[in-house]
């Protein structure tokens, strides 16, 4: 009845061991040649590529169904496993061929408009637009399956360790903090939105109340932002909170896991327990609360050895409060002509330096762009701080603090990348922990939450929380591979005075506490336990271990740059019933 | 640093075997005793209750600190395990107590609105309200962890089988068939609206175009529909797809899945494979496309036995084209008086009946509601039908099929339900098959798809597509488990041709089809494998399998009938900042 062939093998797995087996196989047609009597056929699955056989041994009709293949056409051979005379050594199956018995065509194909080859170099829309195709690439499956593997492991691993996976909702309340909501119009109560949740915060927080007691889910957030960079409106978190621990249980559950997916998955032995490095020594050497430690470059301060030098650009952000500080390129005198430091010079203005100081270290001499303000004498001092030597190049960027760390843990990074330091295949992975718990809007003067408005004090900080809040310290923690934040997560506050008096210095009127956290709080009054936990960016995750350049390449279906699916071409218009059904208008647009 | 306890055991797997060992617990105060000298406190988890005994050989202010417990406060214990001397047989701890050598009180707790106890029977909003502490019940943090497992074992068993988990996009097309869809505005596309989506039917289709072969995903799904029933906005689906394969393929695969479930999660053997059963057997013989086969009560068609009779009901039925079928309650007759069957006879309404024909087998006589118009013999020839005995009750209904089917398909499962017949713990699993591809509206005088419009028709049947609708018959089929659907599926159509004749017939101009389904259709163009899947629904698996009457049993934050979530109050009212963002304006509602 059926007309399906049972497949018996993969194509990507044939090899001299299967020599004399029959085989059947359903693929897709790579290519095909006809040498006169012969016709050599490539045929394709998400495991690889096996080549078929149409001889003259077979009967003409079927020799004529082979003559009719084209590139895409989806067939189902039967046949045997013979040795290959000319073996193919770029290829798995390359030491076999399959010579053909029986063929059948379930579906031809039109030319496909982009081509199914792991380095076809195409335009990224179109790749968007014909996605079914993009993903026959070999890579492209590879993806899809390693991002499989990783969740499998994450699933195995975190029920070994007493996790449930719970779902919360996707429909929950819109709370208006950090980045902006995807909403939801109710049709049964018009006027009135579900949001999609940015992550499921609150509900983990709330099955930690209930008693759950260790929480895990891989779970789709969503972020109504603009999309630059690499983000994407719908990602994926592998979400987890446990009850009853402290920061130290947290990080060590985490290595475990993280040991186990590069065993498992890469065969790495990565050693445990991580680095862990604070907040402020990570700004403080490298310029970053995400630093990649696989390299050098680590920042000096300068500000005692220049404070009284003839530099005006150095003393006067020395006298607003900011900070002259460096870098020292090893070997990177040579490399950096005045042309390519220019354009360095030009790239830390987005970070909102004005400028950028260079001294190079010559076997004689010391060249720099400050020659006129500082002997010799001076440049030697500062070229001492960074023990450097004949060869290398010194960056140095003086104003406000955080302008200084941006910029120089921009150089640093970008100049290792083009001097070709950045070795994907080392891994080093470290814990950025005693974040600062508030981080202070210098525009509005206002304190934000640095991670959430969750997020633990340290304890011993807890009195200062009102007089000194930019001296707290949060329970607070990263996870960062090779200058990347892999995750990040919190012991949260399980005391709903604590929780209240955070909000107060978050600036939150005691309405819009009750409004917008009221439940929560509510809920830590009928006994809530001790709680923290930790999520992680899965795309980003997936798309650093599979060595990808965006998290576009590790996600099925991904949206583009204006958040548009080019596959279905959503979004798009809707009917006026369905609009009227939600009661709510279209804002007429002006031309 | 750190004042958590770490605890050794979970409250509930403390035994005899724990005896003289110190052990630390953490968890909830289900209740404290104080009985002069001698504190019993018991101690919650999810997994349990255990007593904490405080005596008098602990320090004072130990005691001091027992004696202030309450229910609910979250604290930490340290003792060790004693033999009880009245042991507790209904208690899985019952044989053990803690005595008591150190206490810390996590978080104090007001007395809970609504009692953590499984039998605790409150209002469901108030239950909803308080979600986080309805959790606490027993009850239903086991309901979460068999959900967990499910899901689970269910990632465990098809990886096992070669599939890959993919996610599928959230924020999709609009495509109003079937149910009504959740629609997100866009904002960088004004007038633009995203959908959730109902199911990623599309998306999995796209997956077998793009040879990821066999394809898995435990995905939300979403649709604005009523809430009758038990229904809720967002559910979980199960969700399969797999290229090269027929039904048979498809049906195996999942009968080994379930197999796997009752094996592991009920400690239940269950035969394979499972009985198949036709559409049309199924409607004939149950009055149902999805029948419970756990008890008798079948339909037997009366047509031509009262196609002569003098009850015009009856005729009229049959000469409108319509049909006149009964079912036989076995020993029926004397549970069912004339009250009830009236009751019945009300309750068949809801499904279309207009009236409802008894007929009593007495000892000596048969007594029914239509004595006037049939003979004693005549009545007699209706019992030998359905080899009726003394003591059995016929109902027999007459009128259009479809009427006859629903009443008399409800009547057999409720009356067996009445009669207590329904054994929560026999499981008959079987498959329905060989639906019709099409339903007939006869309101708009259209043919809708019985499965949705991507479902392949029987070959055979091809032919009739567009002359005779109505008998071609679909590869489509449901597994039923003890009259409730637990999914369904089917083979798609893989041909773009095929695809776009079956859209025609269902009335769609090829401007509609081009704009809802072009994606599609021109994804077939470049080599569509054949393929087919099927989904089920995972809140009605663990419903079931876990016995409870409700899903919002088995989901942690479920919405109430009016799809709001009591705990966080959404849906609500947004900021006008956020709906001029999004283009959109409320309709003005009127007092």
């Amino acid at each position: 009845m059926s007309d399906i062939y049972k497949k018996t093998h993969m194509c990507g797995v044939l090899t001299e061991k299967n020599i004399e087996e029959q085989v059947v196989l359903n693929g897709w047609v790579q290519k095909r040649r006809n040498l006169g009597g012969l016709i050599f056929c490539d045929i394709r699955d998400k495991t690889g590529i096996v080549q078929v056989v149409f001889n003259d041994k077979i009967p003409q009709e079927l020799f004529e169904k082979a003559d009719r293949l084209r590139s895409e056409y989806v067939v189902g051979v039967k046949g045997i496993v013979k040795e290959r005379e000319s073996k193919n050594p770029d290829l798995a199956t390359g030491g076999i061929e399959v010579f053909a018995e029986d063929l059948v065509i379930y579906s031809e194909a039109d030319t496909p408009p982009i081509y199914i080859k792991d380095d076809d170099n195409v335009d990224d829309n179109l790749r968007l637009k014909y996605r079914y195709l993009d993903l026959r690439k070999h890579k492209m499956q590879q993806n899809l399956t390693f991002r499989h593997k990783l969740t499998k492991l994450a699933r195995d691993y975190f029920d070994s360790q007493g996790f449930t996976e719970v779902e919360t909702p996707m429909m929950i309340k819109s709370t208006p903090e950090g980045a902006r909501d995807y909403l939801v119009p109710s049709r049964v109560s018009p006027g009135s939105f579900y949001a999609l949740p940015q992550s499921p915060q609150m509900y983990k927080q709330l099955l930690m109340v209930a008693g759950t007691d260790r929480y895990m889910q891989i779970v789709k957030c969503f972020r109504d932002e603009d999309l630059r960079a690499d983000r994407q409106p719908e990602f994926t978190q592998i979400d987890l909170e446990m009850s009853f621990v402290d920061q130290d249980d947290v990080i060590e559950i985490q290595e475990g896991f993280l040991k186990r997916v590069f065993k498992e998955l890469m065969n790495i032995e990565i050693e445990t327990p991580f680095p862990r490095i604070s907040y402020q020594e990570a700004m403080e050497r490298y310029g970053s609360d995400k630093p990649d430690t696989r390299f050098g470059f680590e920042l000096k301060k300068l500000n005692d050895i220049v404070s009284g030098c003839e530099f005006k650009v150095f003393t006067d952000a020395l006298a607003a409060g900011g900070d002259v500080r460096g870098i020292c390129i090893t070997g990177g005198a040579s490399q950096y002509t005045r042309k390519k430091i220019d354009k360095l010079t030009e790239a830390v203005k987005s970070y909102g330096a004005k400028g950028m100081v260079w001294i190079k270290i010559e076997e004689d001499k010391i060249a720099s762009s400050v020659n006129k303000f500082f002997s010799p004498e001076e440049l030697g001092k500062i070229a001492n701080v960074f023990e450097a030597k004949a060869g290398d190049l010194i960056l140095i960027i003086s104003d406000k603090k955080q302008v200084v760390f941006d910029s120089l843990g921009f150089l640093r990074r970008h100049i290792a990348g083009e001097m070709g330091l950045l070795d994907d295949h080392q891994y080093n992975l470290l814990w950025v922990v005693d974040f600062p718990l508030y981080e202070y809007d210098e525009e509005t003067g206002e304190y934000h939450a640095k991670h959430h408005p969750f997020t633990s004090p340290n304890p011993e900080d807890l009195d200062r929380l009102e007089s000194d809040p930019g001296s707290v310290k949060a329970q607070a923690y990263d996870i960062v591979l090779n200058g990347v934040e892999l995750g990040g997560g919190s012991i949260r506050i399980h005391d709903r005075n604590l929780q209240e008096r955070m909000f107060r210095v978050l600036g939150l009127s005691q309405e819009e506490i009750d409004e917008k956290f009221g439940f929560l709080v509510e809920a830590f009054k009928y006994g809530a336990p001790p709680h923290g936990g930790l999520a992680y960016g899965l795309d980003r995750l997936v798309m650093l271990l599979t060595h990808q350049s965006s998290i576009r390449e590790v996600i099925a279906f991904p949206k583009n740059q204006a958040a548009q699916c080019m596959v279905s071409q959503a979004p798009s218009p809707v009917s006026e019933e369905q609009l009227a059904e939600l009661g709510i208008r279209l804002e007429k647009t002006e031309e």
